[in-house]
């Protein structure tokens, strides 16, 4: 009998590997930060360990992936709804920004929006917005995995005055960041509008001399199509495509309004793409090709975007209104099935990071991050398959542990490394 | 001072009454089971009581009606998914049924389905299923609110071998609940295509007869216009219409192929829709249109549909995903505002189902049906706007203490009136 940190058994252990496995009455050994087994009873016999968490009639499985979120914005959830785009930002969303948003407001801000989604079974989240460093020290402190990126506009902002001290700043946090367990930086110029040619391709370069990703959004809006059309003659996928900036590094978030064409260019590009479907269908922004960009073996994430347009971080509800949004649009019920949008969530997600050698499934060797999810609920009962219930009956409160890197830090819906009523008195209105 | 029963105080107390007040800081006070007095703290210096609930940040507000389900299919909740409808109905639902559906299974499963509704806030729905007299019985010893409907169908059912037999039995069930508090029968034939012409006159001649409601399908899929337009040379609405079926006691659940002329039927005959956004979505049936209904001043309530096709009793879910449904069908976000979805689940549910002078709003002489959710949760910080919050964060979780008819059904998410060990341990596998 070997020793390990800590065991987790469960009724159905849901692995997402390669063949999709799933060992009923399941058992995970962990080791300080990595899994080391996983299978059936048969583990119990050659690993033991001090501490055994037997979570009985419930779901194990790797922890949530979001893809795409501002997560401080949660301070501005349901701040304003229901309005066109435009209204929405240019009345609302910036004029708040600009008044409150400072250390302080991010770093408060992203404590609730961590605690959010830990306890909605998210382990991971790739953010881009303001005082990135902020949210970085919060994920840090709580034991949360996060990609970080310093947003890059070409107009001052409320963390940078210049692009170029945006660039400068995701410089040093990527040397900062360089040997960090939990921690990793993105380079984020936020689109081809808010971000000329020259910034765009300087974000690249930044990326390519430390080889990591560039996060951006790309085709959210009809507009944003349309405009480029107009001014570049070319989509928003080629103009980027033709100045080098699109390769298997990208994060492109949204990616709604793209032909056959850019959907071409994404593929050789090896493109990865994060879908965020409750907030494109808030702002009414369009709905992505999910069926064509699927079938072209296309690397698609989940993203729940900023609680300003969604309004939550709650990837349980996005894998919901995905699997139905598809099907209706479609009109064909057999898009998006169970299994691939719970893929969308954990594996496909950590691939779109550039993670997946370390997280995404439970197999031996990758790095602990597991979410527990109690069925012992009258609206998860009975049980005939637990990918149905992930996407189409679980809410994220059914989450009931959350351990990241090895470490517990959900316990019975507790999360530790964190106040949590401290984090709910800050969280006063902003307006 | 007067005494009264039970005293309920807030910090956002939502009426929905015509002028959709809030009384902040609010006071709701009950006697027996009715709302006696409503509005701020000075409530307090009319009333006192033994039983006084201070649910300090939350809502208060009027008990979610889930207007058209199927109850005792929860106990399919996920035997199938993402298959077209046919292969869904033909192969999996019906054999189900006809192998396992008898008295018992109704009675539990009535149970879990009731215990899952009250756990999400619904304090009454509109049934039709079979052998519902079982169902009644539950809902009534739970203490809920049921409009209940033994399914008319041409062919033999697992409760009746004939449509006769399930008309007289619709028949003795309105005369035992004549009188009754919380149980309502309607008459419910299944839809155009289950039921011959013969068989929906008499049940509309019986609903006559009593003055209930009749409660069918209409239009749910494309399938079905076809077909009629192809043996009737009519759409289903017109073809119900030249029978007299239509009228303002016509429940009709999902509506979805309706053209103009149709909706315009709908108009002149007042006949009340139920809207089943999620269950639609997921068998990709079609998008109800929800513009040109609503606009109609057409009135249209929140159904879940049963757990087969849901797969939740969860009517948060399907407000949120109305909400975003047709912002996106319509590439408007300020179609199905937050405010609106929220009158659809509570007034314009109770208006569908002809209850609207007892429940669907805080109301003095209205009857007690109020559900509390706590705000002081992570996903529910800050609060800007509450009916934003019920339709774009709330989970059924959320929901914490629900009162009917006065009385309380639920405390800190505990049922009263059913054992929920034994529920859950009752539903297991069917299939």
């Amino acid at each position: 009998m070997k020793n390990c940190s800590l065991i987790i058994k469960g009724k159905y252990v849901l692995t997402m590997d390669n063949q999709m496995s799933i060992f009923n009455d399941g058992v995970v050994a962990v080791d300080n930060d990595r899994i080391i087994a996983i299978g059936g009873k048969e583990i119990l016999k050659k690993y033991k360990s001090e501490k055994i968490i037997d979570v009985g009639n419930s779901i194990v499985m790797p922890g949530l992936i979001n893809t795409h979120t501002h997560a401080a914005k949660v301070y501005f959830r349901g701040i304003a709804d229901d309005l066109p785009l435009s209204t929405w930002l240019e009345k609302h969303i910036w004029p708040a920004e600009a008044k409150y948003v400072n250390k302080n407001f991010i770093k408060n801000a992203s404590a609730l929006a961590c605690l959010e989604m830990i306890k909605s079974g998210v382990t991971c989240f790739n953010n881009m917005y303001f005082f990135e460093q902020e949210t970085a020290s919060v994920a840090n402190k709580i034991g949360m995995r996060a990609l970080i990126g310093e947003v890059i506009l070409d107009f001052p902002t409320p963390s940078r005055k210049t692009p170029k001290e945006a660039l400068e700043k995701t410089e040093a946090m990527i040397l900062k960041h360089q040997d960090r367990e939990l921690i990793s930086v993105a380079v984020a110029p936020h689109s081809i509008y808010a971000c000329s040619r020259e910034n765009l391709i300087k974000a690249k370069e930044l990326a390519d001399k430390y080889s990591v990703n560039l996060h951006l959004h790309i085709s959210e809006t009809k507009k944003e199509n349309e405009d480029c059309l107009r001014i570049n003659k070319k989509s928003p996928v080629k103009y980027l495509d033709e100045m080098g900036i699109l390769d298997n590094k990208t994060i492109a978030a949204h990616s709604i309004w793209l032909d056959d064409e850019d959907i071409e260019v994404y593929k050789n590009r090896q493109v990865k793409t994060s879908h965020c479907p409750i907030s494109n269908m808030k702002l009414a922004s369009g709905v992505m090709n999910f069926k064509k960009m699927n079938e072209s073996g296309l690397i698609i994430g989940l993203g729940t975007d900023g609680a300003a347009s969604n309004n939550t971080l709650d990837l349980f509800s996005d894998m919901r209104v995905c699997a139905l949004l598809h099907k209706i649009n479609n009109l064909n019920p057999e898009i998006a099935s169970a299994s691939e949008v719970v893929k969308m969530a954990t594996i496909n997600g950590a691939k779109a990071l550039g993670m997946d050698d370390k997280i995404g499934s439970l197999e031996i060797g990758k790095k602990a991050d597991i979410i527990t999810i109690n069925l012992d609920k009258p609206h998860l009962s009975p049980v005939y398959n637990p990918y149905s219930h992930l996407v189409y009956a679980v809410n994220a409160g059914d989450v009931e542990n959350v351990i990241i890197n090895g470490k517990i830090v959900m316990r019975d819906r507790e999360v530790f490394g964190v106040d949590e009523d401290e984090v709910l008195r800050n969280a006063c209105k902003f307006q």
